[in-house]
């Protein structure tokens, strides 16, 4: 049945209206195929095949359409029925994908869920964005501490479908307050002491996140702890939900992609960047180059200041070697900003070792300074009047160096210790600040040798 | 038991060998803080103190040390007591970690390992860096495809304590080659039939890597079918190993922070910042930066050609922009390259949207294009002789960001269609090239308008 020609046999099936065989075609495969052996139907033609499918594949494969088609989906196709697959999707990406729809549309479904599962979807709603809480599903498996080993393997064999994950099980108490958690590993290996109670067997040693703390960080700390799951908990430590891995990578993909942008002075996109608007990508874009742009305006005046030495006609050379200048403190620059952003974000450096990076910068600056000095001196000798008055460029060019490798990397500490985000002191702002430190440091340096 | 002032007490108990209370306290906590707590102690009495705790919590402890203190307790403690040690880790973990201890070290170990566990270790090392092979692990939860439900259970609890993870049991024939997987949450579901042999139980439609894969691609894929660990087979379909999720997550952020490096035209670490020593950081950063320092050095010759215009006393305002004409080109192609970059990597762009990408920036580069010109015009009116010689600012800055817009776009697309690795079109790279164009642009609007 693994064909990418499919479409017509499947078109063929719903013009007849042979339910049993699209039935069949939705349970065949991995989700993620069927899902994609389905993108050349209309959102109408997949609804009428995916209706036919059983609960647990009717979910799995209608979360793994793109989001264009889930959306007109829900709006379209009978609400009766669209209720009844938002019942069975995953709490939290219910919760998101209702955000998304028409208003009004979203209200009539909600009405037409059940009592619990509609207060569900709205305590989740009232979360902020990028918090834990917003991130969280709901439906975990809460167990209480008195059940034993086989209680409570009978009552997973009830509840495994509708589960999101089985592979942790929390004990809670009479009031929802997170007493342990048991793998299913740790469930599986005490089978053969079935009277064991959850209480003797469960680790309380648990690492938690608090419903309202940003996504990035919990990420971290399901990566630092290699979990697959993370119980997320109110202040008086209540289990609310949980976090599962695939939520975690997809939460990582979002932040590296996030501070990507922010390196390159873009404000993070939501969407994927061909589903930006032109308008909101020319303000995510034209605010920095606004900003960057005003802060280049003052190399125009620092220059303006110094025209008695590039205006006299012996120093008119000095000219040639500004781009060459400015771009190598800008590079240098960068790249300190961005190794220190970097090793900020995945925790490899800490502000307390701004001095150490300090040193390292300072030898780094001088280091490829000298290296590159030396480069420029043969060349500015071919351009300068004499090799004396060639001698400005290594020189400008090692203390331009230094100054970018070590501005680059303390800005990005400094906006850290600030409280800010760190990526925002982006590769083009670093650079746009090495380059009027840039300017000065030239000119005074050929105003010193000529 | 938890506190930050735990190192006297184990000091004391290493002092007077209190085994029984060292075996209890490596129990007590989660392994992670476990291994925190031990941080500030040395490695052989880290090593006293762990050789105490039982079999699972050894490693597990063991795993969470930075790597500096594992090689020094594999290199100085007891070869024997170390190799019971290397039994126990995960089999992915201790190639990597032999891999970088002493040589002959390394090679006593080995002796001394069951040649079962040796043979494995081996077979491991064999796949090149950063492919499939190479993250793998080989202790999984093999089946036969004959096992009842029952059976498999049973089978299960007396493996559980040794498997990295039981979430998924894969099902093969009897050389080896996958048929099928079963999942925890399906046998625990199915635990109410546990006559059904897993062979009626199992998916057949699975989705696997080969072991030569690189493990970005790897990793892809486990996102993409939001997996918990994928198998691992060679070209005949035998299955070596899996991938579990916490490799993934650790690929991503590795993979990650590598292409946020290459975009400040930086040559990726292979370890963190700090640790890196300064002579290969100068290589990697210099290789980059002598590159783009003969780049920018044609600006010089660019220049060079122009002396007719710039030279002349009433156009020697026009040097006062360079700089603001550059950084303006650089910025806006930083931006476009870096949103095609990331776009390319979380596959939002493929490279036959080049022509829709085109227009985008064509028309982003003239709309923040005319904002910056009118900007511009405004400040070159106060600089320049006339407003009508000011004209040659903002036709410049809209031609420029232009040029930088489309060019930064194009460039990394031209560079992935060519096979190469589009990250390496990266922002300064990309600046390079728009800081010549823009300088012939710039020259030669003046010379027409002047």
């Amino acid at each position: 049945m693994i064909n990418t020609l499919f479409l017509p046999e499947l078109r063929d099936m719903i013009a007849t209206g042979k339910k049993e065989e699209m039935r069949e075609f939705c349970a065949a495969l991995h989700p993620v195929r069927t899902a994609e052996f389905m993108e050349g139907l209309s959102s109408s033609e997949t609804w009428q095949v995916l209706r036919c499918a059983d609960n647990e594949q009717q979910q799995e494969i209608f979360r793994h359409f793109d989001g264009d088609k889930q959306i007109s989906i829900l709006e379209q196709e009978d609400r009766q029925e669209v209720a009844g697959l938002i019942t069975k999707l995953a709490h939290d990406e219910r919760v998101d994908l209702l955000g998304e729809i028409d208003e009004e549309i979203g209200a009539e479904l909600l009405e037409l869920l059940p009592a619990e599962e509609r207060r569900d979807i709205l305590r989740l709603k009232a979360f902020p964005e990028e918090t834990a809480g917003a991130v969280m599903t709901t439906d975990i498996a809460k167990l209480d501490e008195s059940l034993t080993v086989g209680e409570a393997l009978q009552e997973l064999g009830r509840q495994a479908e509708d589960l999101e994950t089985i592979y942790y099980l929390y004990v809670v108490d009479k009031t929802d307050h997170l007493r342990g958690v048991v793998s299913a590993r740790q469930l599986v290996s005490a089978m053969v002491h079935p009277e064991t109670t959850l209480a003797t067997l469960m680790e309380t040693d648990i690492i938690v996140v608090d419903s309202m703390e940003d996504q990035e960080s919990v990420a971290q700390t399901v990566a630092r702890f290699d979990l697959l799951a993370i119980p997320v908990v109110d202040p008086e430590r209540r289990l609310l939900g949980i976090i599962t891995h695939d939520d975690v990578i997809d939460v990582m993909r979002e932040e590296a992609t996030e501070d990507v942008q922010r390196i390159a002075a873009v404000n993070p996109l939501n969407q994927s960047y061909l589903r930006t608007n032109l308008l909101t990508l020319s303000w995510k874009r034209g605010v920095w180059l606004t900003i960057l742009f005003f802060a280049a305006l003052l190399t125009a005046f620092a220059l303006d200041g110094y025209r008695d030495i590039f205006g006299r006609v012996d120093a008119a050379w000095l000219v040639l070697f500004i781009p060459l200048v400015i771009s190598s403190g800008g590079n240098s620059g960068s790249q300190s900003s961005t190794l220190v952003i970097s090793g900020l974000a995945t925790k490899d450096i800490v502000i307390s070792d701004w001095w150490r990076i300090f040193r390292r910068e300072l030898a780094m600056g001088l280091l490829l300074g000298s290296l590159l000095g030396i480069f420029g001196y043969i060349c500015a000798v071919i351009l300068a009047p004499s090799p004396m008055a060639a001698l400005i460029i290594p020189i400008t060019l090692l203390l331009v160096m230094v100054c970018g490798t070590t501005c680059g990397s303390l800005l990005p500490l400094l906006f850290q210790r600030l409280g800010l985000d760190p990526a925002m002191m982006s590769n083009p702002f670093v650079a746009g600040i090495v380059d009027i430190l840039g300017i000065i440091i030239y000119m005074n340096v050929a105003r010193a040798l000529i």
